[in-house]
């Protein structure tokens, strides 16, 4: 059922685990079929060496698991939860790489410091609120999704497809697995450099709107005239 | 004798060269076998690139060795106490990665920034008070053990399976040789992630106690859910 | 037709792949045939992975594409303008990597601080002014290579093959697209070396005029004495 | 003439590049016969990949060329300067490796600030005085070694294997090409550490005259432990 998806799937979570951004078993990719409304996930705590297609484990967006020999990764209701709010997300891609971490555990946001960022976030990676002690004991993993939705009122999650869980890590969106863990890799570098931004000027200063517009719409939307297409 | 302790003490070895936490020959990693009193251990100032199960050597919980060819790890007195000491652990790794090594040079305890550190290790991995010259001159390496217990008067080795020894560098353990190994590495990424948290932030402040027993105890325990089993 | 620079610049993007100094499909190396007047570019958001050198695309000086199936890199009239103001250069290199980016991000000059600068750069590296608002709305990415030819207005461009983009990243260049992209590899070193030389000692000051003379000259120029000519 | 000499060192110039202490053909290594007062150097600006043992250029103790189809290093009378006033060393290793770099352009000592330092150098490595201009004007190469050996006074230089030259990078030495090899990585490795070690408490301080005399004295001299010797 759905091979492709998990195809994807699981060729997205082994891209994450060859990038470097992930080491032991840590991390999780998922996809999801709008039409069917099931996602399909990496299973909980498996070597990325040993990973398969067919361990890929299909949820349905109600939260119950529909195909699959193994339970789902255990941060699964944090992406089902933002499956279900964003419609307009087909990926999602959770990490604990080092430089995205530190701003997540600093708590700190990550202005939009030059075209890198530029080319792929349209304006500052945000900082979730710290997740509370009754969110914690109680349904944790989706509170986590929750308390990400809560901090992207009045954004649009497609615009700016990541952010940092207080005192976590980062989770980044796109629009399939692939893209997802793609936003992933591009915050870990846009984060290495605001670290090397800020010891060198002593501030973290974002560029003018103008030149964030300019290479953000020079990818993304209809006037875009970047690669191929 | 022991061939099965001897292949997974030299793999766990090899994995730790390869992990890129140790350079040269520097590291070492043992296991032992509760049952027999014995454990198995890296030989002096051998080349990981040689190392071969039969190089390991024996040594018995009184210090005598019992097999091999080649002196143990000069490191040996120091695995031996903590085994004496702490009969739960099943596994030792001693290694000078970079950025543990900074936080044992610098004499700074890593408290749990985020969770990346919760899912391992249950509250501040501490630092060792420096060791005394009469302990430096008269059986250097079992001191160092001494120090490492003296430290966790107080705290359940196997929740916190790591230390800096102030002025050279961490030990971490584990029930086995190989989870060691795994403990150190996660040491490091956790120092990497705290030296970019205090770089943002100024400062090193712990998540609460709640989100630290949420993640450290759905990865272990018997209320665990995380993995497969 | 000019199949050699095609193959030269094909060869020359794909060592910037595996320099490291760039991820995923980010940077772009040109060469030109000054005979001809026309140069050849990597083609945009092209994966290194698959590119040939039947992908590179011919550009002519007076910004007409004369061969490729392809469209060039969105950054072709950057290096247009370099190398209709610059005759005496042969290959452009532009890159994100992550510390000379640093640097631009910051908007701070690098100094002369060492012979491993010296070696290759006769002076300091500048960064040129903030791109204006008019400037980005029309023509931006041939702004890009104007803003570039101003700041270097009383300094010869082979004598400091590199600049870095304020809010943006690094430009450098050279003889052919080969070592246009050596440049990017040693503007990487330089600066991660600056970073770590203000860490130490809080400030970044140049080495003498002598010993900047003496290195730059050894390696430069008709008295050169290092290399087999 | 003198084939295995030249092959030692052919194969300690490859190691310093796979170890990635150096960039393209940055750094050389050389190694002496004291029978023949010969020693054996990279030639200069050769390429890593391309170097095999019939590169390495034979040079006499007065300085005179004896075998080799191409030039030797240009940092050649640096390295027959200390080999001539420092009887007791063997290889001579040059870098401009990052970290280590970066202390010679902040003119910056390296205490003994761990057991990672002690076990290799017997105390702070020390960083030469700036090289003049009439030094640098004549006879450049020779006076870099005439500086080195004047900082080395009161010092042994087999027991500090290591300096920083202000403003330009490391030189280290040891018994042969592969042992100043080797130094040359593991200074490398304790200036990173010295770099998060300052970062994380502020100050650089050394360990206890005890630690260090222990550590060192367990690898060198006619009461070393470690090892299997």
């Amino acid at each position: 059922m759905l091979e492709e998806l998990k195809e994807q799937v699981c060729r997205a979570n082994l891209e994450l685990s060859e990038s470097g951004l992930v080491i032991l078993s840590w991390g999780n990719v998922s996809g999801i079929d709008r039409n069917k409304g099931i996602f399909a996930i990496k299973p909980s705590g498996v070597d990325y060496a040993k990973l398969r297609p067919e361990d890929i484990v299909l949820v349905r967006l109600d939260g119950e698991k529909v195909e699959g020999d193994m339970k789902p990764s255990s941060d699964t209701p944090t992406h089902l939860e933002l499956y279900r709010q964003w419609g307009g997300i087909g990926g999602v891609c959770h990490t604990h790489s080092p430089c995205a971490t530190a701003y997540a555990q600093a708590e700190t946001e990550l202005p939009c410091l030059g075209t890198t960022h530029a080319d792929h976030f349209y304006g500052t990676v945000p900082v979730t609120r710290k997740i509370s002690k009754e969110e914690i004991e109680n349904d944790y993993e989706l509170n986590t999704g929750k308390v990400i939705c809560e901090r992207f009122k009045g954004i649009e999650p497609e615009t700016i497809p990541a952010v940092f869980c207080a005192g976590h890590g980062p989770f980044t969106w796109g629009k399939n697995a692939a893209e997802s863990v793609k936003n992933g890799i591009v915050l870990e570098m846009a984060c290495k450099m605001g670290l090397d931004t800020m010891s060198l000027s002593g501030k973290m200063q974002a560029i003018s709107q103008t030149l964030l517009d300019k290479h953000y719409l020079r990818k993304h939307g209809k006037d875009a005239y970047y690669g191929q297409n």
